[in-house]
């Protein structure tokens, strides 16, 4: 993935780069940001009688990343990324992405579930996945979530999703992983931001509710936004009403997210994200 | 139309009210707010047959109203309401009110348009309807609004439309006519209220945009939310593509909600509506 | 839950018996069919401080029933109806229901799933679930669908759940069960009904799928529709997209279509559904 | 505009083709049919400082175009399309895409309406475009048809809207325009293909309701869908409200399909629609 100061000739080049080398794009898609005049462009091919070892190919692309002010990164589709789920007591989102997981929709790995209550154990177990519980208090929140760290680094974790976990990760832990923490906001960002968005939109009495998936940043629920969904409601829906239509959201809004980072295809640039096809 | 707290008996002694009077019940519909138990019903019976002239039903009624404390609204369907429309330089939900209007799909007079610009009067012309201008500036902004609210009176407009008028009225106007201003915002509330929502949309980066009509109190945007609507976007539309996309729900969401209006369909309660089916 | 040729005053009449007896309506829903003329009652009261006792409920309504021709059912809360899920092969369905159930969104008992193959075993193991195979062949399904009905009439099953079972069952067994049957069906029928739905829908490029829970009846996929809703696909989306986004939606679609059930909320008239509110 | 049975270097060799010409390119997207092996593309360059007049391009492509085997068209953003729009009684699409093309939406002209009524005519000359009215019985149609033919010729139209017309073209009409009719069906289809869409779902008792645009061929409403969308209806609407909702889906539904095309961004492939970005 790349972007760049938009430039004549960036498709030209880096696409004969690839033919050059014997390489057959697979599939490629731009975009350019007419506001700030930036190229993004997504190029995957195979390596199938390439001519280059992989070890070879950023120092080969080097001239082009000069010569056109590029931001590139390089991903091979044979390395599985590894997962792990934070999750307190609410377990829908956890169950729909070990049942999406299962059934080949996730390309991942899944070797950890951490936990600061004991709910999803049994679930863990089931699924043969390694449980850690971590109890939060605003005492302890700092040690635990360098603990948490460790394991996350020994388990070489690529990707941390908080399938609702109920915790506002401290500064500290989210500026180790930067757009590597992926939550999900059970309301339609920015309304209702922080505790209790269903509530929230009871009161106020909106008549459509909704999920965000987004990366986390420093600021609470303000992290770019990666996918959003809505569902109509109405003045019948009581509040556990609006729970039960929007977890199904959570659940489709989440999965999204989730496997669209899992294909590498999302950029992120501004706060905000470029989702290529 | 009532609402009241919730007592045992109301529905059996409303509905045999009308039974007894030999009215038929064409259309009934109840509600109970579970948080503050309060019942609300909207009847719609026929006046074929019916025993009581309509300068009765109400005096005969205030027995049972006193009895259950409620709040009661009585409309007869051959009064067909009369509705301004306001607007400003963006015609596609006036031509939307006007088509739905001429297809008889909102039962109602529309006798007046009023803008504080000129690009309308040629479609006020074109489906015969009397328009006029009234330029704001900050210096005459009250003193044309009074002029506005005369004419309102003089012309007995039932309900007044913002479609799309860009200009805030003040609360000397707002209480002149509670729960009889709807006005249309080119955002999903609570989210991007006040100027430029589509722009606050674009440079936050949402996936979804919306459209609200609401009922116009005082607090800017805050009113009483009758209908709601979303449409899907993404990195690729640019802040144009909003707008033009936003177009389209605004002329749906406010075609709802001054249908829902003109058939006596809404009820406020608590800042909030219930829309009877 | 009522339907009658309609007829003034049976609303009156109706909350009045309940009135009179000293029960409190907590719902009450009505709908007027106008092609037909037919009037559709659901009431939901409470029976605390109720003067009649349980069994003489029906017969003190009987001449109510008689005197507008009314087709009544009556049911109690209190009764837990018990469910019985058929799946095949794809298991998502089944999950959704079990979890749903799980989180006491399904006000019911699941005692029994029965499939025509093994793979469900491990997840009825892992809810407590009874769990029976019984192998479809050509030669034995009329035997083994006998096997079957025994079964759950034995264990007293209100409603059978079709969780995508790829099976058709025989006319015999459909008869059993009227309006007792719920199947999803992965389209939007009337469009793309029998086999291979999803493949069809990718053949013919549709630009929207869905997915339909109907009541069986012996015409195949076409009996009354209890629940619809769709989801956008694009020319990108390969069968296998298809197959993912569809999921989504038979999920969502399934787990309303069984909730309105077991909360007595559908009444099946002409071949289409009434969902009281 | 490409497809080309997939092959190695089409990316790189077409935009190097663009780059070493001195053209800018402003959008490209790619596609790849995996079923059949197809690979498409849409590029947009700019011609401003390219080294080839206009008429020496597609001579210089040729020998890329011999050695891919591609199909190729060119189109240049400075030809503003022509385009008639048929109509009959119901007006509300045609009004749609005028106010949509007096809004900018749609880069085209609109120089001639044409229906087989009268009742357009106002509105033709409200916006100034030459009406004609061709009334169409069994006896008159072909010789009507070849008329309308040779005015569409002589307008040098390039596109044909059938906004709600409610006529079947012959297949001597249809011929004559491969890819340039583009209907809107007020159905989802393959469902309720033919007359009386809004009827069948009515009776068929659908949850949901939608509209189809598509490109008109011999075979009735089986042309390749360009775009639908869809809106959940209720036991509670009439035919009339599923008429009054379906309304707003088609002007969309149209909207979108009639942009794209003038926006060149729909390719035809195996009587389906590729839609590029």
């Amino acid at each position: 993935m790349i972007s760049s100061p938009d430039k004549k000739g960036i498709i030209a080049r880096m696409s004969s780069f690839i033919y050059d080398n014997n390489g057959n794009i697979e599939h490629a898609d731009q975009h350019i940001d007419s506001e700030t005049n930036t190229f993004f462009m997504r190029i995957e091919w195979s390596l199938d009688g390439f001519n280059l070892v992989r070890e070879d190919i950023l120092p080969s692309l080097q001239p082009l990343i000069d010569e056109f002010n590029m931001q590139c990164s390089l991903h091979f589709s044979f390395m599985i990324p590894r997962v792990a789920i934070f999750v307190s007591k609410e377990l829908h989102c956890l169950y729909d992405l070990l049942l999406k997981h299962q059934s080949g929709q996730l390309k991942c790995e899944i070797p950890l579930i951490i936990s600061n209550h004991a709910e999803a154990r049994q679930i863990a177990d089931f699924f043969n996945i390694k449980f850690m519980e971590f109890p939060i208090t605003a005492d302890n929140k700092e040690l635990q979530e360098k603990e948490e760290i460790n394991i996350i680094k020994e388990e070489k974790i690529d990707l941390i999703v908080l399938a609702r976990y109920m915790q506002i990760l401290n500064g500290s832990f989210v500026r180790e992983f930067p757009n590597r923490i992926i939550n999900i906001h059970h309301s339609f960002l920015p309304a209702f931001a922080g505790k209790n968005p269903y509530r929230k939109a009871y009161e106020k009495g909106v008549k459509v509710i909704g999920a965000t998936s987004h990366y986390v940043t420093e600021d609470l629920d303000k992290g770019p936004i990666i996918e959003q969904d809505t569902v109509r409601i109405s003045h019948r829906d009581s509040l556990n009403d609006l729970v039960r239509k929007g977890e199904d959201i959570e659940k489709i809004v989440l999965g999204r997210a989730v496997r669209w980072h899992l294909e590498r295809k999302i950029l992120v640039y501004n706060n905000k994200t470029v989702i290529f096809d």
